[in-house]
């Protein structure tokens, strides 16, 4: 089959043909790919950053984001059976830690990483367990089911609280952070106030529904949400840019009593006036790393089969896996939401 | 001043004029009265029925759904101030028992009501305790602000859990039926499914968003909804009718581990499987009476302040407070939503 | 092995000699079986009443309270390995069905129950997909962990909100409701007030720290609930009687915006009156049905673990599985807590 | 009256004859001090330190934990009654501003503080508002009642989740660290390890019930927390030492998906890892100030009331309002738990 390798410790991929996944385990599951979509991560990996250099193993067929058909099951797999069309959970959970025996297998402690621990999808078949296959509403189109995964994020940064009424802060507006501002407008947020310095982004968040997008390098941010919600602050905050200037104009502007979700990272240590942003305040901050299984990903199912989020506003360009390379050249350039192959 | 008053134990009310509310309290606040609607319970006073006749105290002024503004503030007032537009709580709390003590002042074991156990707002003038007291944003209309009690009710019984991607079902279409409608609906729920079986309130069941209105005397609920919800059944049931029926049918269709919220009153001792329809099944139960002070007010606020909601869907009369009479026919009739009348 | 079948639609059990469970599925564990216990569903099928008919196709090995030692495991089994120490639940959920995809298993809709729709754990050996298996702490005493399953009940049931400084009430003392009272004081609860009628009862209620036992025969319960909490009422209802009268009674003293959790099965519709009983109070209520898996068995295992439960109150007699009629005799008596036998 | 007063912006405080306060407004209310305990801030006032320059106003009266007997109350009053026995709530909040009107009095926007900002209890009588007055259960004796402010900060802290059968750390044991840890045992955790580094504090540690003391000058916390927890971490963490370091350790040793409460204060910017030590660990963390008004307060009353929580093991010192210099010294040395005054 054709896939996309990482074959050696250096820059780039290869395309190239490898044999097909071999001896499906009993809980194992074939998946002929219909649509991937490409991360940063696996930019990152194109890239041979020092990130991926301490954690990739060469070679390995990358890709996580992706859907497509059950071609084949383990005889002891109950969740789906062949021909379901499915998506996948990326977070592969040892189910065996206190974690994922108490239903936070999103926080396993000895999690794998499809794409990135084992072989990935960006290929014609990838094989996965059981536990990680989400059987998807038949109504949601393949090119934006390759998307669940990062919209699976969003779903689980943004919806730490119901939203209904709410006023939202939401920093940083890639992709991920486009999906929540169309969360929590669809989720009956009562304003959602964006900030994003980049031009391309901030037309993304207007794209995608934000009542009000500042740019922290023109306009004084904590002000102006001030005046936006007379005098009081956002109810919610969702940090989602990795900056940590943005983390404390966001808990800044936060309402003594809110809440604050934080799925950015920083990379390093940061400064924090922990007194001030956070226990005087009575904040509550949730971290947040991948999607609750399967909770978030049946909220996500749920609204994309029913049409409430429109994801054409963040796929914005569809290609052919055999020009991939376009589509790593998008991505770097930073003028695209996901770029999504199709097989 | 003008005001509608029950004169006398029998059928009837007599508009008439009144001396203004005298003797301000400390902590009491005057307010004028801009607005009004007709709920149901004023139609029992006016009919002088069961319930009436064993509650209600010859005379009174009645009315409680009502918006206006502060004329005049006690000493001790600090929730609000002269000038300030309002419309007000109608469950008057104790402040000392356990319940007002510890955030539950919806469920005060020494509840009085406006209109009910003291004069009301059904007159140019209401005198009111400074804790009933909402201050309202400016940008919701008159017309609109009076319903804000019922409203709450909708907003207290359908936010019981966060409906984003969430399947919903609503039994009984009167006005706070169609509100939570709305308020699901804009809430994120994927499918808001309604029960009615009056011709005009399936109507309003459409006019305010429901996805599917069923018809229990014409179709199988169960059966219908099972095919609606992939056999899964509802995640959330409303059930709003006070039809002994429809909350069978409802708890039926809840799915295991479902949440079910009960604002509907039988008026007596029902039937029920609790083995089959509640335990089994995992279910939690919510009763519902009032609303949060004031957690629901801020959300039926900031959804009406930026135009989440549409009450003109439920406003479907505004008339002068003169031709009261008119409105009251109207509200037998069941030919109408909200009758609001203006001062 | 040897192994309690129900061999015939009719009274009573039989000791025998079976074959070994044949034929370990790759996620599945087999089980050397150290100690278990007999549930009161247990003597029902001895007993063959309707339930046990409507339900059990014989030839069937019973009984599903248990603990043992891992004896193998198929292939593709992570939970657990050889040697592990267990106690399991005994609802085995389909694992596809929207309740297991999202954190609800106990409330599959395709159970199975162990030693009722599969061979059970009154044998040597038991066999069961490893999905069920939980390992315990090496510190809980084999005599104790086959009561786990049944103390997972009342940890469930009790556990529905945090009783810390709460006031509780719990209706019916059988083993469970036993448990339950134990929970509710190592959890803190302030005050715990029981209700019991039969005599052996009571005494399991004070010897397991209840501060207050009524018979409900014998003295008002709403009057004297009201005298012990100051007029307020419980905070926490914990019906686990199966008696319509005492759903009712703890209804009436659960105070205003209480909670009450219902474990208690009643066999047939029961007349409530949900306005005055649940809406007007506002409250909410908990349908209990299994443990959460395994949430509720990592909280089970801690208090065992380290000793904040003394099971030995509720573990009256220990015999030998050879012993297994006088056991049925002593369950179908009345006078014992739980009866385990060793294996 | 004799009162303390801070007469000048130097070091020491003075005690002397004031006027007992006058003009009782509409919602106020006189207390005849019985009890009051000296708090760090008092202390903090005493030295004149940084802090108390910036913040106070001579000549004020301080002191603001205690407890008294309700003396007079102003013609609106409605919480209290001549000789109700009380305690006081130490924040005063403005009742206007959203958090006030949405159940976070707490967390106030325009908070004010007894013997901070108004005069306060270390005086024969103190004024009040209604507000933040609680009526206390008779069975809790005056030397514990006057501890109930920095109790609620413990309960508020300890109880951000249900602690039954989970795992512990708290971080720092001065005495309200050292109530924290009665709350946590009470409440049903399964082990509390405590942190501290002065030895009074240790064997206040222990005295309270914590099951484990590290010293981090002496041990690798981690280390030790990890095998004392099977290698999970703990699944809530109390920091209540101001201690940027135990902050870290802490949030090291919070197992994945944890809860981490936050009460201690450490004046300045802290560098932290929020991608290592929050975020890719899914833990909820808690800012907490103040406590909930008034459901903290109720819980607090029924622990004391019930005979839960042993305050003697905090009040270490019980002396003469006439003494407050001995007091002071106590505090100052650093070898006492609380020290109570009586008038």
């Amino acid at each position: 089959m054709k896939a996309l390798v990482k074959t050696s410790m250096a820059e780039g991929l290869t395309m190239m043909e490898v044999p097909e996944p071999q001896e499906l385990g009993p809980t194992e599951v074939l998946i002929r790919v219909r649509t991937a979509s490409i991360c940063g991560s696996d930019v990152h990996i194109y890239k041979w950053d020092s990130w991926a250099q301490s954690r990739i193993k060469p070679p390995i067929i990358i890709g996580h984001e992706f859907s497509g058909v059950v071609e084949a099951v383990g005889e002891a797999v109950e969740v789906v059976k062949v021909g379901d069309y499915v998506a996948c959970e990326t977070h592969i959970p040892c189910l065996s830690c206190i974690q994922c025996r108490t239903n936070r297998m999103h926080v396993c402690r000895n999690m794998k990483i499809i794409g990135v621990d084992i072989n990935g999808a960006f290929a014609e078949y990838v094989k996965v367990p059981q536990t990680v296959v989400w059987k998807l509403s038949a109504e949601i189109e393949p090119i934006f089911a390759s998307v669940m995964e990062p919209f699976g994020n969003a779903v689980h940064t943004a919806l730490v609280e119901d939203l209904t009424g709410k006023t939202v802060f939401v920093s940083g507006v890639g992709p991920i952070g486009a999906m929540a501002i169309q969360i929590a407008k669809v989720s009956g947020a009562a304003l959602v106030i964006a900030s994003e310095i980049k031009e391309y982004r901030k037309s993304l968040a207007i794209a995608n529904g934000a009542d009000i997008v500042i740019d922290p390098t023109k306009e004084d941010v904590e002000k102006r949400v001030m005046e936006l919600t007379d005098g009081n602050g956002v109810d919610v905050f969702l940090e989602m840019s990795g900056s940590p200037e943005a983390l404390k104009q966001g808990l800044k502007v936060t309402t003594n009593g809110g809440t604050v979700s934080i799925l950015g990272l920083y990379g390093r240590d940061i400064p924090i006036n922990v007194d001030e942003l956070l226990t005087f305040k009575g904040i509550r901050a949730f971290g947040i790393t991948g999607r609750k299984m399967f909770e978030t990903w049946y909220v996500a199912d749920k609204l994309l089969k029913h049409k409430k989020v429109d994801l054409s506003k963040i796929v914005t360009h569809v290609i052919n896996f055999n020009d991939w390379e376009e589509g790593f050249r998008l991505m770097m350039s930073g003028r695209c939401g996901k770029v999504v192959m199709k097989f």
